[in-house]
């Protein structure tokens, strides 16, 4: 069995501050870039001005450049001639004014005469229509000052005042090691037991982005020796160590020991959920820190650690990030004993911003992928009620949210073609959905959580589908049924029918193993509807209570064997090869409330349903009868 | 004289579209790219999960993986005892599930007997403890839809889910040909009439940055062959072709011309303020675009014009930025014929935001540099008046803003100073200076814009400096004195002192070239007071009506002979190695309002101007006596 070893529970910024304190003063090197190769770089010390720009005056105007007492008395009624070479020069805009003239005069005032002369009818003030020396740029002026990410435009004005070469932060060169001899490089032949390593490639893509320079170590398998030697090796070549996988204290996990053999280890467990099993060490100087293996945890890790770190060598000790106010639609639940890092996704709908949490799973990397934000809980809290307004930082920007149509519901492989054809022909807007069943769909429009619900909800009375529902749980609220897709429900088995089921009553025999869907999903009901019209008691069922929340994650149960049937539509069925019984047809609908219909996004997502290229992907996926889709039906 | 050549005034949309329109569907060429090389590209098409992840169902946690039907009847009172290898197999968290077992019993919740046996108190239920297939992604999922810029933490899902190469949008090569004869590579010997290039830099810098790949060539002079020659080159090479300087409609202005002949030119002319001129273009169906010369004007095409072209070959085309409501400090003008671009700075005072606009000049880079956002201000708007609420897009985040010290009034280089080391010892914090006078630092007071107003005001009558003109225009607003310094201020001349000026006396001597600072100015207000008490006529003095802005404008313009003398402090002629004749002292403070003393960015900045650091770089820059730094006195 695993050896329960201690892991302490540091506060985290507690945590941090005693690391930082251990490495002393992290500071970077600099380096010296030309200037038009510093974009991005942060500058190592300010940046003065060598020379003014303009350096020399020049004229603001096409016209003559003159000596203005020269042109004193000149008046509507007393013209003065002056005389080319002599008196002025032509000049453009932005031609050097010669020492012995003192100011412009445009060439809208003049009149021209013949052989170069010119006639001018008002005097000039000295140094009118110039442009003087250091209007822009005053040589010695401050241009950027210390620890400044340069941007483009900065680089046109240091190159305006003469400076083309720049000490920067010299980026740090970070090693990660991935760790476990279940670890397996992408692209091979897979055998159940390996894990894709995958965390690496996240982390150099994160070190690249805060300013590092990663340096990916190939994967060492859980054996101290070997381990040990890669982060000899890493710490030769580079300024931090990442080590990942086998932070927690089981019985393969070595980093905690190598760290402290070659150096020394200031911190094991941080309180923080998830990510507890962090280490934070030190060998030969460098920061050493052992990132646990589950992907979200890894994250935490990186993100409110590892990225401190690799900044401070570049000059940034300031964390920058944008919150917003949102109101909670679920209860969240949180430990005491832990500061819990909760992804959510964040809609904007009538106005507010409110956000649901997701899979609170270490292990979720979509849970990343398709957060909106971050809630932090702290330790002392012990959760948020439904209703609470909190802070939560964003991953997304409000602009991007405030576009976001959002899509709570039953889901059906065709939501996601809708979103992306959304997204392709209106730029600026997305399409953000939620698969939590018909029900789901349900309750979410009475909270006032979504835009649109897609359901397929049937009376089990009169067999009709989607209205009654939205007249029974949304009496008071005035409701829109955009029109879907029929779609063809049935038993989902392997590919070439092995057990030969035919019907509903097959999966009752002995040893036939179900899976089935959600209690409140929409195909749940229809399950329930049709036991229920054949006398078969569910209990008799071998792996009822087995639940799973899309059509797809069904089908890929039976697909990997792990289920000999269930029931989904007939394009997911399709889509992973399996064989399908087909036992009805159901409406599957979008119900919107009334004062939305008529927002640019729904127009648009109406609009997109109806597209030839949106059925011609339907009629790819198979099972779907289209004839009334987008038509507006009005309870 | 530059012809008027006429130009067009259409609308910036109507331009783009009618442009867009032309060049027919700009859509990008997909490449394949992997995996994990690919964040900051856009997909081309949606990525789907290849396998499921995981594909095997896992243990969660440590303990032992057995059958759930061998644990029924198991309680406290009657335990069943189980034997490895037969009934059950130990497993740790993530280890594969035999075939034969269907669910697992942690740890905690086993006794262990001798002999590899264990005993167990409580059954377990079908699929406990199991991490099952596709937990995180299902085979067939949507992971990452179409024209989605990819991020770090995508890459995990992407990998996870089997996909280890996708497509993702080619990068357009944009070529950038800069213009002009007059035109000088950095570096090299400059003369007057010389202009650094410097704007293509810039460009490059932008296209990477949106996601192109920039593609310099070398300074064409104003030749038409020339310019053909290198146009007709780029279109060969590149996706996207832009030509910098000369697309006003002067006499050396061929690009017009050029696109003319080798293609056609759609749009020239744009009612924008800067950027006018731009002229937008096609040869041989790839756009080319005519950039103006001045820094600003070549901004807001690029950003406004050059970015949407870039951007709709790697499938982004929606504009995201911020904006944030503000409350002009100063009327701004502007005009009907133009939608005009007006850069501002913005600060965050008495908690609202307050924008004041800077530089409208269109050569003015620093004005790019210093800005925090910008204010379009339509064609059928005049402008608005001071006091107004308007929106402005934002350069800079909000939490910058909001954590940027506000200092507006008299400049010195110890501002600067200041500035730097305020940043570099508060990573978090900003400080802003805006050098518009002592008097304008009262101005700013009084209108509640600024934080801190450097000011050095003498009181004529008894010579005394500062607290009077608080108490006389600040009567109503508690306000505090933070000491500052005591400066040495003079005459500046050139070095070597050619014209032998001792005293003020000298400087009206006839021919004798004098700049002056600009009208509330604590310098002018020191010369006016001296003058007066020499009983000199300031009409005598040649170049009184001359204003630079601050002390270091003054010194530079006698640096470059183009003054015999000023009036300003020691330390700037020190800097610009000119020599220097003292008239006297003067304290230079600042002036708090007291309901910010308490304020965490007011004490850090109390707490930099007392070290010792900073007080070296005082007595470096020289002519400083800081005896009383960051006092603070009461009025």
């Amino acid at each position: 069995m695993a050896q329960e070893v201690f892991l302490s529970n540091v506060d985290l910024n507690e945590a941090v501050k005693i690391y930082f304190n251990k490495l002393l003063c992290i500071k970077g090197e600099k380096e010296n870039v030309v200037t038009w190769e510093s974009v991005g770089r942060v500058s190592y010390s300010p940046i003065f001005a060598k020379i003014s720009s303009p350096f020399y005056n020049s004229s603001a105007m096409d016209g003559i450049a003159t000596l203005s007492t020269k042109t004193y008395g000149a008046t509507d009624r007393s013209h003065i001639e002056l005389q080319e070479g002599i008196d002025y020069l032509v000049v453009d805009t932005g031609d050097p004014i010669p020492k012995e003239f003192d100011c412009v005069i445009m060439v809208e005032d003049l009149i021209n005469l013949d052989k170069g002369k010119v006639s001018i009818y008002k005097s000039a003030a000295p140094f009118q229509n110039i442009r003087p020396i250091g209007e822009d740029i005053v040589k010695t002026q401050l241009i950027i000052p210390s620890n400044y990410m340069i941007r483009p435009v900065d680089i046109g004005s240091i190159i305006a005042g003469g400076v083309n070469d720049i000490d920067v932060y010299k980026r740090p060169v970070v090693g990660i090691i991935p760790t476990g001899t279940e670890m397996v490089e992408p692209g091979g032949e897979l055998k159940v037991g390996d894990i894709i390593e995958f965390n690496s490639r996240v982390f150099s893509a994160q070190v690249s982005e805060w300013g590092g320079i990663p340096l990916r170590f190939d994967i060492v398998k859980d054996d101290y020796s070997l381990i040990k030697e890669a982060v000899k090796k890493a710490v030769q070549q580079c300024d931090i160590i990442l080590i990942n996988a086998g932070s927690s204290a089981g019985r393969e996990d070595f980093t905690c020991k190598v760290i402290e053999e070659l150096g020394e280890v200031c911190v094991h467990g941080i309180a923080i959920k998830p990510g507890k099993p962090v280490i934070l060490g030190s060998i030969d100087g460098k920061p050493v820190v052992g990132i646990p293996g589950f992907p979200v945890s890894a994250y935490v890790v990186m993100d409110n650690i590892c990225k401190k770190i690799v900044q401070a060598y570049i000059g940034i000790n300031n964390e920058e990030y944008t919150t917003v106010e949102v109101v909670l639609t679920r209860r969240v639940m949180s430990t005491l004993k832990y500061l819990e890092f909760v992804r959510v996704k964040i809609g904007f709908v009538s106005g507010k911003y409110i956000a649901t949490p997701i899979g609170r799973g270490a292990g979720t990397t979509m849970s990343l992928v398709r957060a909106d934000g971050i809630l932090e809980i702290p330790q002392n809290i012990e959760g948020y009620e439904v209703g609470t307004v909190v802070n939560v930082k964003l991953l997304r920007s409000k602009e991007e949210i405030k576009n976001t149509l959002v899509c709570i519901g039953s889901h059906d492989p065709i939501v996601d073609i809708a979103s992306d054809l959304f997204h392709i022909k209106n730029g600026k807007y997305f399409l953000s959905s939620a698969h939590v069943g018909s029900m789901g769909g349900i309750m979410a429009l009475i909270g006032s959580e979504t835009h649109i619900a897609p359901i397929h909800l049937l009376n089990m009375e009169n067999g009709s589908y989607n209205i009654s529902y939205l007249k029974k749980y949304l009496p008071n609220k005035p409701m829109v049924l955009i029109k879907g897709v029929k779609r063809i429900q049935g038993i989902i088995v392997p590919k070439g029918n092995p057990l030969n089921i035919k019907c509903l009553q097959d999966i009752v025999i002995k040893g036939r193993r179900f899976v089935n869907r959600q209690r409140g999903s929409g195909t749940r009901l229809f399950l329930d509807y049709n036991l229920k019209k054949l006398h078969i008691n569910p209990q008799n069922i071998s792996g009822y209570e087995r639940e799973e929340f899309t059509h797809i994650a069904v089908a890929a149960v039976v697909a990997a064997g792990d289920a000999d049937c269930g029931l989904g539509i007939y394009s997911a069925a399709k889509l992973l090869g399996l064989d399908f019984i087909k036992l009805g047809d159901e409406d599957y609908d979008f119900a919107v409330p009334k004062e939305f219909i008529d927002m640019d996004m729904i127009r648009e997502f109406i609009k997109v349903i109806k597209t030839d290229e949106f059925k011609g992907e339907l009629d790819k996926l198979g099972g779907y009868d289209y004839a009334h889709i987008g038509e507006i039906i009005e309870l």
